[in-house]
């Protein structure tokens, strides 16, 4: 059985291959920021879940069909990255400086841009990959769609560092519109490109939605809890910015009177964060369980994706749906 | 005869009411920051230019079938606008303080962010307008390529600003990209959504893609002789980023060694910038008469593109004809 890293990796040749070959032209520190991060490596899980829900529901052809769009979902997912590690003032990302620390903010704004039109021109190309213009017309609906609620997401989560009133409920509709809207679009788009009904388009959202959520919450915890060499991110950094993370709400919620109002007053915007006090607070995160907590529902959220998966008809490649189901798995127990 | 400046502002009702009833959403801070610029005003040059060309080619029905494409590329328009006032750190644009001035940087990207992702999806939203999914497509197509050409063309502007070796053949490929790629696709969009054959649709890109940079070397002149009170921008700004305008690459040209230096020391980005210095830089241009070259050579792209207009065969409403001239006139003659 493939390791499903090794999946991944195997994805990301064919991913990489298409988009370094089409994102060139002048001027040359252009494209060099615009393909900073995608060179430093990442993951490629957005579009591998396009590709294998193509393979799922169309086979080899289908997957062939589904390589621009999902090229379009990979550099879409990096624009996002470049915009947002500006919002938060990321020194590093994917064990590099971000792009606007090495090129200043004006060119990761610029680039950012850039691959967010080069998204929807991949989308334009899908049709001499195969795809009809009425798929092509479906898929850039289905990329616009999750364009409009990632900004959106992303714009919750920034008026959330100001705000002490955050409920679970309000973070997940965050979570689902930063995180779950462009895993659902790479879902659905596979599902478009194999020609799938448009019942069965919807089910694979949903099973790339909640596998977003799940992949956040995740996120969430490794940006307190994992290793920086392997994650590729400094740690605390979600603390040091006051981010109303799963884990920070849970404690919130559990904790005493005092930890409460420490937990409050270190991570005002107004107040200058010392490492002791990060740390502290990471420290009442487990002791608490927040972790362990937020763990859980991310898991709930993986456990229903499986079930859309498992109960799936009009599979054609059994294979595809059991790397589906070990993805969902993986999304919740990997270390980067 | 219609005055030109009341048949934009004719179609601006039309722009507008199509974006303000689609572009709304939460959280409200970002849907005011994404507007804000559009209720500030406008010409709405580029969306009148692309509903006055499918009228021209197909009538008032082709007119009304365009109304998506032309809100898409005001919207995407304003999206650009958001942005480079940021890199160019412009404190006032049509009469009003910045988005980044009003809402901070953060809240600056985002909003133009979600524009870029708005006006594709309003390109998608064209087939519920008449449009074919197929002319849906082209019109992506002509969008996205366009997309691409104004962040390069805003790259050469940022890269230019460091650089004394500029031509104006480097000045004349930066504004094409930067400004016409932009009033090319204006039109062109209006061609498909007439219906045109692609020899015309190439032909009216033509068309826009002169008047495009006929209008940047308009705005060049006003930002340094226009009117504040009209243009809603504060006078010198391109002065005081070192911009090579096409005034400066003319004056640069003609004037002697010590004029010639005084400009060049004035203009670099590390020296600090008096107001007395900057005047002086615009007496300059006016004692070497390049602000007189540079309006000449606007008029020379302003008569070609008037010619592609006379001699335009297929064309269903002479009425559009005759204003489209006419407004290749007011590109160069405009105080706002």
């Amino acid at each position: 059985m493939e390791d499903i890293e090794y999946i991944l990796l195997k994805y990301a040749k064919i991913i990489d291959h298409y988009i370094l070959e089409r994102l060139t032209g002048t001027p040359e520190e252009l494209y060099n920021a615009a393909l900073h991060l995608i060179r430093a490596g990442g993951k490629r899980l957005r579009p591998t879940l396009t590709l294998l829900v193509a393979r799922l529901l169309g086979g080899v052809e289908a997957e062939s069909r589904a390589t621009p769009l999902a090229a379009a979902v990979e550099i879409s997912h990096n624009f996002t990255l470049i915009h947002d590690d500006i919002m938060d003032r990321d020194d590093y990302r994917r064990g590099v400086p971000t792009v606007h620390r090495l090129w200043g903010e004006s060119w990761a704004i610029l680039a950012g841009d850039l691959l967010h039109a080069y998204a929807y021109k991949f989308v334009v190309n899908s049709v001499e990959y195969g795809l009809g213009k009425s798929e092509s017309h479906e898929a850039m609906k289905i990329l616009t769609t999750a364009g409009i609620k990632v900004s959106r997401g992303q714009a919750y989560d920034l008026l959330f560092e100001k705000k002490w009133d955050i409920r679970v409920i309000d973070y997940l509709d965050m979570v689902h519109h930063k995180t779950g809207a462009m895993l659902e679009a790479s879902a659905k788009l596979g599902a478009v490109a194999a020609r799938a009904s448009s019942d069965i388009v919807e089910l694979m959202g949903q099973y790339g939605g909640l596998l977003g959520v799940a992949f956040q919450i995740r996120d969430d915890y490794l940006g307190v809890f994992g290793d920086p060499g392997k994650t590729g991110k400094p740690i605390y950094s979600d603390l040091r910015r006051g981010k109303k993370t799963l884990l920070v709400l849970y404690t919130l919620s559990k904790a005493s009177q005092e930890d409460r109002e420490f937990i409050i007053k270190t991570l005002s915007p107004d107040t200058a964060k010392s490492e002791e006090d990060i740390a502290r607070i990471a420290q009442l995160i487990k002791e608490y369980k927040a972790d362990i907590e937020a763990m859980n529902l991310a898991r709930v959220y993986v456990e229903r994706a499986k079930e859309i998966v498992s109960e799936l008809r009009g599979v054609v490649d059994e294979n595809s749906r059991n790397i589906l189901l070990r993805l969902a798995d993986y999304v919740v127990s990997r270390e980067k």
